[in-house]
């Protein structure tokens, strides 16, 4: 099922050239340092992934996506809350049996690519699901994950992993990598301060958030001096259970600076429960500004993810709530937005901004020329629906010649769904192999100069731009 | 002139495959849901298409707009009205020595595609037009089309045509459809329901029309309701002609419910002559809700064609009319615009509302996205500019990894040039088999997945979507 | 280190079809009709480059801002002012020395393409630049340098140049171009018409240029007539020195007709010191009208560039002036905003308006279907960012199809890099042999059509278009 020179270009020079370069980089450790898995899962050494279900559909919004939009309804692809100590048995099987029965419509996706890199490199399964053989996948796979083989702590050793980082709101405790911390077992796996739920003003309970932040960070949050210090004081507790950097979603990548008096009375209107839509963007667009300065402090390095509209199916947002796919991307403008924050800060050598985005068109436009000028400025990996054999292609074409490589970052597998780690490295580093073979073969750059592009866009990017 | 393998890429394992699948569909017959060929051809039994130049050139803005160009006067390209009784003569074959003379311009254009595949297939020449052909050429093709194997129920049939839908206005009697189905002939040409013309409060002699479709509805349409119920009528009428799709153009794909009073408000501001530019973009908007609400209700496919910014040369557009070459696209933003429909309507498995796009910017920003989520969206195949080898191409690369190839409805031709279906058809079904080729090359899917896409990409999307 | 197939496909068919057309055209001279190249290096028949930093860095912001990218301070890369007659010496050699060992920066860019090309092809240096040989390096091209067939002239007729455009304001003498002339030395060098710092009211110092226009131009400008006038005496001017073309940057391509009255409030406002930044966009974008205007009178090919935010780091502009790669791109919108230009000049076959983009989204969208349509309307080539190899493979992908080659004018160099034209044509070259050779591979065109195709892309389209 998985075909050894899988996404390489078919002319022979090119391909020979790609298997070189990847055969050299492909055994070299995973570098994940931006993504969702759940801390938990390491935290306890007896945790178990349960079942296919739970492993390969309910946290995977790629896979329920595509099945909801030819038309099954997200309630035969959910499980219902179940009686104490009941597992989820037969209704786990029948979502399984319409998984299969529908593995066509995966052909030519990224997630195709990655359910049979999992099934067949994690549990060795060398058929296409399909309705005939469901059960017996379902058997194979659930009697597996009871292995002590494959569990989380052991996937993750199997899986090369030198460190992985996960996502954290700042108002989290970190419980788990505390847990994971004191079991004493050697995986590296670290926070990422993730602030979205304070700073942004609309955020649905903002203001039990901000009461919990005062709880955690042990400051008493009560206008926009207290609020810093809180913020502070939080991004020192990630870093010291190992966090490396910050991430930050935002509607627009808008930035501008207020004064500390408009920003106190942005946040009073907030804590009234006053606040409206522009007062929220007003302050996000300043919370980036002090996000920058505070890094430049901190030395964490900084993440910037705008351009997602999220839940834009109402209806399914208030059923099944975020993450079941409704997520779109919307147009979005950087060379306007950033010029604030990077007028302040983007000439800092302490700072390393990196950004991401859903539309590819500001690659060559905008993000290009501001990464292949500012010193601080980085550009993340393709992001989320371009984290694909043809985004990923499109992102080496048009981002690299303008940034040069050496303003990116390497790749980010930005996933919640552990297992398809491998996978997703896999097919970057493919797809790498793929585009520096091609440069090699229309003679751009010669061997020597290849093999180092890939062990940096292997982890040499990653590890220096995350400072790992 | 045409190369068995023309359109394949030139690595010849992707050829070999490219090739192969190619073969297995190429016999297929035709199903075009969506064009402009004019239904009378096919009404009248003894219809000839005229001279080359009748057929070739005058239908076919994308070849003027090119002469015209590289400044050759639409003066020397039309004719202009005759004595009755009189043919086109000497003017005719003064046209088409232009024509040849300068047939280099179409190199490497679709339209120098479909020309060359129509010249070769159709009437069987197999040399270039130039100057020094012309008058050859014309008397040849002259000669054929006055034949009864170039009648146009001829062709259809040699074109192994399974379903040709014309687009026909809300308040068009549909005499031409008519007359097909009295007549016997089995060739099924089916009308599309437009109702732009009524719809869009700013049309040129918006109220006359009203008052047509006051006529050909048998509802006195005074108010808004009366409008609905006219427009109601008119779907039934066409369904009763074999109907299965409305289509719809807008500025911009913005869409919005007011309420009935308002409607009503602004439809009689429209009838008292009183709207504005502001009134009629809110009305449009308002309409294509109610126009998926009667899609819902009577199971017509909704088409949405936004983005073209009609007669942006005032001159041509005053001297010689609509559909010159002058209608140029506009950036177009589908996230925000559809939210409202969506939200409404975007769940219901009732409905099937396929868009279209210039902009190719939202293939993978929005509309791929919105595809893969919600159950009543599909995406329309390349449209109009974007229908070429390399718009094609384009689309295959950044629609399919996100929207899913089974989020699509197959090919459209679109065109007003009844000869160029074939070779418009052929163009899209070997880039199909060229891109499916590439997956197998790259061992992305297997070869029994692989004709099992050619068989949808040919018939099997289009049929399914359009519900024939 | 320049391999004779560099550039083309590694398809062996298509490859052998790229070598034999680019082996047609490759010794073909340069017309290079737009470009920024110092005219007074060729008034002096003694006139050196100095040494590889002046002439390689200093010059070349392309260089100098991926360094800056990388951390490397600005103050590093700069010469200080020296005292009179001492040369650089010591502190270029640092420059050098920074240059090459961070010459890895630039693989896989269009810079670093141009420098092996110069380094090898011009230099005869045949190993990339490191730390190890940078000291030997500098050496030997010093040493070049300093011998006679290194000179401006030397390498002018070494390169093959038929004719060499460079950029001048409006209220330039042109007496280095004056001094050519008079010194009886044959190599073609021409001014073009820039007037941007006295038509955008906002420019710097713009008082200071309207006394200078004044004054060069022997028109008293004193309100909107005697600045029309002034304009008009200018262009004849330049036109007497071998003028083809002028040159206009604009933040939009925004076009829009004021009255006359109006204009001349706004210039009196902005004499006044009173003009702010929507009264400089409302005068450009009439301005941009006039200059089309004028153009038809004097048959001056009008070129238009917009789209560059200029000087987006502030700091950087602040310390060490324009041109050090702060420019960054912004999103452009061409088809509401060249309507009342094109609908007042569109169609007038003596007016030739050259268009050029830095938001490629446009290609496909607006400008490939403008051009494509209107007769005064071609499309330049890929500009600045875009002008490298994905970058020209992005624009024959996305432009050519719809506004057909014969609405493209060949190839720019646009640099200020003397020594890199060769270079920047050549990639040029290859890459329309490789786009050509895709075509015949694929069928699409005949070799005849083919070398045909190639001399037009390497010569035919830009003497026609810029009426050389």
């Amino acid at each position: 099922m998985l075909h050894p020179d899988r996404l390489f270009d078919p002319d022979p020079t090119r391909r020979a050239l790609a298997r070189q370069l990847y055969e050299s980089i492909k055994d070299l450790p995973i570098i994940s340092p931006h993504g969702h898995v759940d801390p938990r899962l390491f935290a306890d050494p007896n945790a178990t992934f349960g079942d296919p279900v739970a492993l390969f559909i309910l946290p995977d919004h790629y896979v329920t996506r595509m099945l909801y939009s030819q038309g099954i309804p997200l309630e035969e692809l959910s499980l219902p809350p179940l009686p104490a100590g009941e597992g989820p048995g037969v209704r786990s099987r029948s979502i399984w049996r319409i998984f299969c029965a529908n593995f066509h419509l995966f052909r030519a996706t990224p997630s195709g690519l990655w359910l049979r890199h999992e099934l067949s490199e994690v549990f060795g399964i060398d058929e296409l699901p399909s309705a005939a053989n469901a059960d017996r996948l379902y058997d194979q796979i659930t009697e597996k994950l009871a292995s002590p083989a494959f569990s989380p702590r052991a996937l993750f050793e199997r899986f090369n992993i030198e460190v992985l980082a996960t996502t954290d709101a700042a108002t989290d405790t970190l419980e788990h990598h505390q847990a994971i911390r004191a079991s004493g077992w050697p995986g590296r796996v670290i926070p990422t301060f993730r602030p979205d739920g304070v700073v942004n003003l609309d955020t649905p309970n903002w203001k039990a958030k901000i009461e919990r932040l005062s709880a955690v960070s042990g400051v008493n949050v009560v206008d926009y001096v207290s609020f810093l210090r809180a913020l502070e004081q939080r991004r020192e507790f990630f870093k010291s259970l190992g966090a490396v950097a910050t991430d930050h979603a935002a509607l627009t990548p808008a930035t501008a600076e207020i004064s500390r008096q408009e920003a106190n009375r942005l946040f009073q209107r907030a804590l009234r429960g006053q606040a409206d839509a522009a007062d929220a963007a007003r302050f996000t667009a300043h919370m980036l500004m002090e996000m920058a300065r505070m890094s430049i402090e901190d030395g964490l390095v900084m993440q910037l993810h705008p351009g997602s509209w999220r839940n834009h199916n109402r209806l399914v947002f208030e059923r099944f709530g975020s993450d079941r796919g409704g997520d779109i991307p919307i147009q979005t403008e950087f060379t306007r937005n950033l010029l604030p924050l990077l007028n302040k800060y983007g000439n800092d050598p302490r700072l390393t901004l990196i950004v991401f985005t859903l539309d590819e068109s500001t690659y060559s436009r905008e993000l290009a020329p501001l990464a292949g000028h500012y010193p601080a400025l980085k550009l993340g990996p393709p992001w989320w629906f371009h984290d694909s054999p043809n985004g990923i292609r499109r992102y080496f074409d048009q981002v690299m010649e303008t940034a040069g490589l050496y303003n990116t970052v390497g790749f980010n597998d930005d996933t919640r769904a552990f297992c398809s780690i491998p996978a997703r490295h896999d097919v970057w580093r493919r797809l790498a192999a793929d585009w520096v073979a091609g440069l090699v073969a229309r003679h751009l750059v010669d061997l020597d100069e290849a093999h180092d592009m890939m062990t940096e866009l292997t982890i040499g990017l990653a590890r220096r731009a995350y400072r790992l």
